[in-house]
């Protein structure tokens, strides 16, 4: 019963999402800015697209690229005959003042904050995402760690027990009004994703189960991992 | 000058290797155990052999198997035709004594530990491993984490500054008469890997850089990664 009241709750909802694509491609060792690179013929940042849309075909969808990027985007939009509908925000000078900039497109309801560079986000950790956000307010997911850890400091190192350990990935989810609220603040040094942004601003995290899969496109190595996975 | 001498003491020092293949394939959902499954046409233990050999050919191949998969692992040395020497220990019921059991193979010089299901070891990274235990007594391979991190305790979480942590890989690089003592300690339940035994004993452990592919297989999705690196 309660499930059913969130589905329907959740149809009725506004979605959004903001997906962040403000990357150069220096790490990628490439001309192209990462999010534009092709996996298995397509650009990834389509691909990231694709995944919310696939999820709810009436979800707002509003892109952050950097004004230099925007006439690159364009062609692809044409070249692969996108038929999904987006709004584009202008990105900023940080990734904070790029979700703000995106954030300015968002009126209500529940917002997506997701990395362009994760195309392999699964529909299944959108929606719980989107689901946690409705109940609680806001929701992130997360996975467990598969390799030993340990923590250094100074010139001396220690081992860190792993259980207590998650990786944060995106979309990270949240109730408009707050998450607009939490942007109201200044910017800060140790702000390394919207959630550090949200919880500063007073409110708790809750995590979801995210999918292993689900990594951020960064090194040259990453993209035959990607490729590999979509072959599966 | 220093690193001639480093290098000449090398060459001569007895090098060992104990692979340590104890795992069963319950989270591959598969009825092999993994480390022999095939990654592009050969067992993930046989690739892993051969970055040791390919590291140098005189070093002393030590597998640690559990009793039942010692048939097994022989119809493979058959069918593969391998002309790499080895000898084989019996795995133990923990990985601390099937360790113990490998290293009961071992007389002096330097010995790297490592999971047979890192097929992906650079032979870069060996040699770190080597050089920096030659000097140093022993060391072990890690990388940064590029994701944000959070510490989950009892109902709450919270970020953790992910530039304080290295994920640990293996061989794990240690002199043999040091790495022996240790291993007289009894085990322990916060033992996860070599270097934890190592530091329990009384040493410092060193970190020496690991290399990104080098993970540790384990769900269906590490091996698509895998066969991607290996067509690279």
């Amino acid at each position: 019963m309660l499930y059913k009241l969130t589905s329907f709750l959740l149809y009725i909802m506004q979605k959004s999402v903001i997906i962040v694509a403000g990357g150069s491609g220096r790490r990628m060792q490439s001309d192209i800015p990462k999010q534009f690179i092709e996996i298995s013929g397509k650009p990834i940042i389509i691909l990231t697209i694709e995944k919310f849309y696939a999820y709810d075909n009436d979800i707002n969808i509003i892109l952050v690229l950097p004004s230099k990027h925007i006439p690159h985007w364009n062609t692809l939009a044409v070249k692969y005959n996108l038929m999904i509908p987006f709004l584009i925000a202008k990105g900023g000078d940080t990734r904070f003042q790029s979700v703000k900039n995106g954030l300015a497109l968002v009126e209500k309801g529940i917002v997506a904050i997701h990395d362009a560079v994760r195309p392999m986000v699964a529909v299944k950790t959108i929606q719980r995402c989107f689901e946690t956000a409705l109940q609680l307010g806001n929701a992130i997911p997360v996975i467990p760690v598969n390799d030993s850890l340990r923590v250094v400091e100074n010139e001396s190192n220690k081992p860190f027990d792993r259980n207590f350990v998650r990786i944060v990935q995106t979309p990270q989810c949240f109730n408009v009004n707050l998450i607009k609220n939490a942007y109201l603040q200044d910017d800060d040094i140790r702000f390394t994703d919207d959630a550090t942004v949200f919880e500063k601003y007073g409110e708790k995290i809750n995590l979801v189960e995210g999918n292993p899969e689900n990594i951020k496109i960064t090194h040259p190595v990453d993209i035959a991992f990607a490729e590999a996975l979509l072959k599966l």
